[in-house]
């Protein structure tokens, strides 16, 4: 594909931010162009997140050439839109590498850069680490100016408005950047948004407010309605002051993101006159300036490898449906039989699959925005009604609404589902994303029932096991990408609580696997087989309650256990040690080995590098049992932990 | 103290709220002084929340005259307020129970009655859960009104916001009452608000927010501006609308939530008329009615038993010092030296003991408010910027920000200080308060340092071994209560990371205690010499890093391994086995056995009644030990697993 890169005269001779800094400001709107057609023709390579990245092309640009990174801080919030700053910072070199092993992240990250001050991949975390950069300049450690970049959607969450909250009570310099890329920006507003740059460059930072207000009423009747609607729809209000105004920011703005010209006057103005925080309300376009991504800013979010002319993305291998749209099925076919069942998502209605539920049935399917302990409490506060919902939100999503799960789920034992996607490894969003605590921070809490789904087909068992169980909270994990392929069933059935099943029998070692491992345990167990080495092969289903029965007979008729799930440690085989140990079965000798996820973060790969990896392929639970009998104590790869 | 029990005819007659709904008004309001009266005298006996329930006694007699509770679903946030409430709902009979064993919950709480729809102790959640019971209602369910009732503190945390935003957006009918209790009412206002809630019973609902507007600018210019004060400092707003309009509420207030007549007209007028969400916005006056509570609401908050007559509170019994003012001296003490050092807390300075630092460092402790979340991230914030933050979070709350501990710091491995205090088992707070998880949600994080003191010493030396750690984050907790009464050094000391230490040697079994019930396994050992076994004790200090050295020597030389921690599954214990079994030293024979907390939430009583339950008392200790090497199994308590 060398050949069809674009012609980049200008960026060739940026090897960081400083050059930004010499260049004319007219160059660096032609920057800007070469910058955007550079991320498309890497991202057509890569795969990864190109309407984002589009969307803020000029704005990282201006950002680079105004402040004095690294510096003065620049945080990108969940730094999904940070390939241009990459290609700026220093890593164009990698920048084909995007999210694959050994290659950059897909996010900013501190161990990449000293341009990424502060690594992001959750939403609503810049302002909150923006102010602590100021904080520390202000108590005189090395650091200048703090930026936080953040999307509309991000400023939303809860965790933000706490930070603007507290960051405008401290009064603190603080530069605050709204990436708006919802709405996109109507001429007049590009006339108003175009005056109030000017007028920003030319008056002191104070006025400004008062004169954004005086402005709008002296404009003609139909352009003052649009630039007033444009304000109302970002601070939210009808009245004089703005949001965030009232909470302590001085508001410039909105102003075009994809004008240089307003970008640098305004930055420039910020940066020289600010004494307390500002909030610069910036109006971009998703996808700018690359018609397949503008045109469905939707879908082109996350992509594939796609063709630059044509825009078509490179198709996955077919095969067997994802997880995920086996969830949405089975959810949907259980919530047409039981009008009780609701679901609830927080912002991701396609990444969970409740979208298809709710394409049928719109009034029982709540989207609450970014907003995770919400969402928690709201369906426990649906489920005391006596509706049966369910929370779908991946597993390291979860973590948002831990204390709204123990304490306003566990404590009350209130019968809210949670439907737990994308569990352990996750591939090219890489550590940020892993899903690998949830069975342990969930296999804690009294009265908990926790199951791992081994295939699709115990997918849809699972998903109707929760509709049925209202004798308290009960969650199913399970991984992202396609199941395993086997046939689904015309309609799940209730499982047995507690009960797991033994998917083949050996006589020398069993493998007590939760979720999908079962497969790699499965073929462990053959491999084995063929050395002489006869295997039984159990799925737990339930991390909790654990299956006792199955446990203590595994015991009973082997010499080894070897436990198998796609988690950190202090999980599943924790619990299984409880256990063991609780009943005295290490008392006379017990061979016992975890196969977990090593203790340490798994930076992005494919899921398989990210497999072998972490010891979690068939090949090792292979050569761990071998270790084990031969009285070994090595696990495969030898786990670190500190 | 029955002797001096408040005169109480008209309460005596009110067996639940449906005999409230036959009082005519003006009995309601001498009602509500008889039950402020046996507040004062059930908590001056019990002990509890006084200040918050005095504050709350009319619109609590109000609530329950005017809507059908308990078909309409009361949720009253924290829950800390509800002492008027339980007398009311059918409770009186024990609310001289209150906070003790066996007795009442000092929060709401569902499975004590139906007149606690949805429990509560954590802040911020009540809107959530209703607009829960709002939807239930809407799709069926047998469920009336949903009303909510929260603070002003609460509502500025970023859960509520994210509730409000979303009841807004769905537009049900929906009734959140705020209690204001940090502005006290001005006449000025007190008219105002008494004129808004005679319109508001005569108005639509719809006119009342331009009615406020309109009368404000009518009111001669010394109470226009307090009036509008008012508005502002609730709304948080300069202009026209309010905040909560904005976010698609009608808002109504202020108005005197001590006040019955005008709680009446505006509560009836709202549940005739509203069709949509509603914000009442309701001035109290915190500890309203007695005196000593009144005038300092802060040392009101949460009493011991008093006088009533002199408002004297019981001393508790002297003694050793707190482990929380312990950790605020030291902590104090590290400032002193490192003026790199800052503290974070969550709105509760006294109540993490780093208001002593705050007294002598005021620039460098930051009081968040109510934003845990917010927080933990401020503080990676400052780590990155080279500061030395200390995040003085409870055991409890911290789950509040558990993805910003995974995602901002322990990703990033930055060196924020978690001082968690209340960890383990709480008293009269009961099962919402326990820290019992951070064991294992902590642990399970790669290149975390887990620490937990063992007495108030080694809380001194944890502080200076965390001040001094910048390899990563690392979090030392320490149990509620006073400390064992040992001299404390005059400068901590740095631990060596990862290394425990023998207290007491011994040939047969080996105890490997974490944290504070190392007097308890150290009294155990002394029991069971008494019969001849010779026990090793062991303080871990580290559940992470373990020393794997100390662990390999106790297995090599006993029999018999017992861990101790006061936490839930999945914490030290699990972190011990697994690095058994990693080791292969389980194989030939190990009796293990695992000292923590049982496999379900425990309520309120007195902390050694909680430890009698829990089985972590040194005679549970040693009767587990004698059964382990008799060869059975059991653990004293039996454990119940599910």
């Amino acid at each position: 594909m060398t050949d069809d890169r674009p012609l980049t005269p200008l960026l060739d001779r940026v090897a960081g931010p400083s050059d930004l800094r010499q260049m004319p400001d007219g160059q660096l709107a032609a920057l800007a162009k070469e910058l955007r057609a550079e991320v498309i023709s890497a991202v057509s390579e890569t795969g990864g997140h190109l309407g984002s990245s589009l969307g803020v092309v000029e704005l990282t640009v201006a950002i680079h050439a105004v402040f004095n990174t690294p510096m003065d801080k620049l945080v990108w919030d969940v730094g999904h839109q940070c390939y241009p700053h990459k290609i700026l910072t220093g890593r164009r070199d990698r920048i084909r590498t995007l999210r694959q092993k050994d290659g950059l992240s897909g996010f900013t990250k501190r161990a990449e850069s000293e341009y990424d001050p502060f690594g992001a991949a959750h939403s609503s975390t810049s302002i909150s680490a923006a102010l602590g950069f100021a904080v520390g300049r202000d108590m005189g450690r090395p650091t200048g100016d703090a930026i936080a970049v953040i999307g509309d959607g991000a400023i939303s969450a809860g965790m933000a408005y706490e930070a603007l909250n507290n960051a405008g009570a401290e009064g603190r310099r603080l530069f605050v950047i709204l990436n708006d890329n919802e709405m996109s920006i109507a001429p007049p507003v590009g006339a108003m948004s175009s005056y109030l740059s000017r007028m920003y460059a030319s008056e002191p930072l104070a006025r400004m407010a008062s004169l954004a207000e005086g402005f709008e009423s002296a404009l003609p009747a139909p352009i003052r309605e649009s630039a007033k609607r444009a304000r109302q729809l970002v601070t939210g209000l009808t009245g004089g002051g703005t949001l965030f105004e009232e909470l302590g920011f001085q508001y410039v703005g909105p102003i075009d993101g994809h004008d240089m010209g307003q970008l640098l006057a305004v930055l420039r103005a910020a940066r020289t006159r600010a004494t307390g925080p500002v909030l610069i309300h910036c109006c971009t376009v998703k996808g700018k300036g690359y018609a397949p991504a503008e045109t469905s800013a939707d879908k082109y979010h996350g992509v594939a490898k796609f063709d630059v002319g044509t825009g078509a993305q490179s198709k996955s291998g077919g095969g067997a449906p994802s997880y995920t749209s086996v969830f949405g099925r089975a959810l949907t076919d259980e919530a047409a039989r039981d009008e009780r069942i609701v679901a609830v998502t927080a912002a991701m209605p396609a990444g969970t699959g409740v979208d298809r539920m709710a394409a049928r049935f719109p009034a029982r399917v709540f989207d609450v925005g970014i907003a995770e302990q919400h969402a928690v409490t709201f369906a426990a506060g649906m489920a005391a009604s006596g509706l049966r919902p369910f929370c779908a939100i991946y597993s390291t999503f979860l973590q948002r609404a831990y204390d709204q799960v123990v304490h306003d789920v566990a404590l009350q034992g209130l019968p809210v589902r949670f439907a737990i996607d994308r569990a352990g490894l996750v591939g090219a969003d890489g550590a940020t994303h892993a899903g690998a605590f949830d069975i342990g921070y969930l296999g804690s809490l009294p009265g908990f029932t926790v199951m791992a789904a081994a295939d699709e087909t115990d997918l849809v068992h699972m998903v109707a096991t929760a509709a049925a169980h209202d004798a308290g909270p009960i969650a199913f994990r399970y991984p992202r990408g396609a199941g395993r392929g086997v046939a689904l069933p015309e309609r799940g059935k209730r499982l047995e609580i507690g009960k797991g099943r033994i998917m083949a029998e050996g006589s020398d070692v069993a493998i007590l696997s939760l979720g999908a491992h079962l497969g790699e345990s499965l073929a462990a167990a053959r491999m084995l087989e063929a050395e002489g080495i006869a295997v039984t092969v159990a799925d737990a289903r339930f991390a909790k309650p654990l299956d006792t029965d199955l446990l203590m007979q595994l015991v009973a008729h082997h010499r080894a256990l070897i436990t198998v799930e796609e988690g950190a440690m202090g999980g599943f085989g924790s619990l299984v040690m409880h256990e063991l140990a609780r009943r005295g079965a290490f008392d006379k000798g017990l061979i016992v080995r975890n196969i977990c996820l090593p203790d340490r973060f798994i930076d992005q790969a494919s899921l398989s590098e990210m497999y072998a990896d972490a010891g979690m392929r068939a090949e090792d639970i292979a050569a761990t049992i071998r270790n084990a009998l031969a009285g070994r104590a090595e696990v495969v790869p030898l786990r670190q932990v500190r």
